[in-house]
């Protein structure tokens, strides 16, 4: 049987070098869009709809629906937003059934370079497993597309990229033959006793501890804390059976 | 003391993201260019002219002057050139004062890409050290440049900048801040006790293995064979003194 394939795309800049317009891709901001998402959803969001820029964004702002307006650039919210894109404000916040409308620096941007052409599903460390296991079921190939920061590498991303090639390649269903998903596995298992002291010097940890936001850091790098998987549908991110 | 700062730029097409106009770029192209390139001096080649076209590279045969003309494509020697790019045809021709017009599918395109606004100097694992001891040197922060296949990210190159990154920490004088020279460095600690087993499934390998030129593996990945460091003096490679 041929194995499907699985790459690693390590940042925007190069997605057009693996989009092949048959791949799932898996979007991975880890901190934060991404983890955000997979919490937004397990605490009862029903859909959110990703843009590129704030001005896309502030345009849902007179509309007749009541939408929660996440907006971050540079690590921190953007002002007059109600939320960033910090996972925890969605902790304690009733948001069941609400619609949020986000723009962040990378991984919105990421998904809307990839929607063009691609399935897209959204990862995080918290959703890891359930995630594995519906790209399992799904018998396609997979594009694991970290959103980077500013179109350069970033290591947590490709810590996650690695986290998920290696769930998937232990299933024996998947090869091996990209260079870039092969580096994320080594990052990875060289990492995965203590991803919070692996990432000690990573630049964007270093970004959001100035911002004061480490616990946001703790609470991304928790492993399989949902199994909610948000999908992109048209311009919508929802649940697989909405 | 203010430290140096060093960068890992993983392919071509980042690039832009990492010029600063002022960093020396250390190129890379462990299989093969670059490695070859260090052993051409090494075997006394005077001077070396990295062009980017197998075009510009045939502007030179009606040349009075007695130019050996190296292609590669693909992996393979370009039909009707003297020398492909193995390093391993340098050491059993007489090459003393020749000088060598290179193209090759990564390499010299990284070369150019570079020179354009930065001062470029030639690493491999075969130079590693001098190279590290001579940067040291040079008080300047350092872009290490990885080739890649065709803008995509090699393990290759990765581990080279990976090594290259730890001597250069290892003096103190270096900052580790670069996310990617991180990752490089975790990935050269994990391979660097065998990096042909480590690169068994890389895909540059594979394509190698194809052609029948395991042995140019073997040899490319030799440490510390020469202390010649080839540096880009306007359109010419030559060693430092010349």
């Amino acid at each position: 049987m041929k194995k499907r394939n699985i790459q690693v795309c390590m940042t925007p800049k190069l997605f057009s070098l693996y989009a092949d317009k048959k791949s799932i891709v898996v979007v991975v901001d880890v901190l934060r869009a991404t983890s955000s998402m997979c919490v937004a959803f397990e605490k009862g969001v029903e859909r959110m709809i990703p843009v590129s820029t704030v001005e896309e964004a502030l345009e849902y702002r007179n509309s007749d629906e009541d939408y929660i307006l996440a907006a971050e650039r540079n690590g921190k919210p953007v002002k007059s937003f109600d939320f960033g894109n910090s996972p925890q404000v969605y902790l304690n916040m009733d948001v069941k059934g609400k619609t949020v409308v986000m723009t962040t620096t990378n991984g919105t941007k990421a998904i809307n370079i990839a929607k063009k052409d691609h399935e897209v599903v959204v990862g995080s460390f918290l959703n890891l497993e359930a995630l594995a296991n519906w790209l399992v079921a799904k018998d396609q190939d997979v594009i694991v597309f970290c959103a980077g920061w500013k179109d350069k590498f970033n290591l947590e991303d490709t810590l996650f990229a690695g986290a998920l090639v290696s769930h998937l390649l232990e299933t024996g269903l998947y090869n091996d033959s990209c260079d870039a998903a092969q580096a994320s596995r080594h990052l990875w298992d060289r990492s995965k006793d203590d991803l919070y002291a692996f990432l000690e010097n990573s630049s964007h940890r270093n970004r959001l501890a100035k911002l004061d936001i480490d616990s946001d850091v703790h609470f991304c790098l928790k492993l399989n804390q949902t199994k909610k998987i948000p999908l992109l549908k048209g311009d919508f991110l929802v649940l697989e059976d909405k």
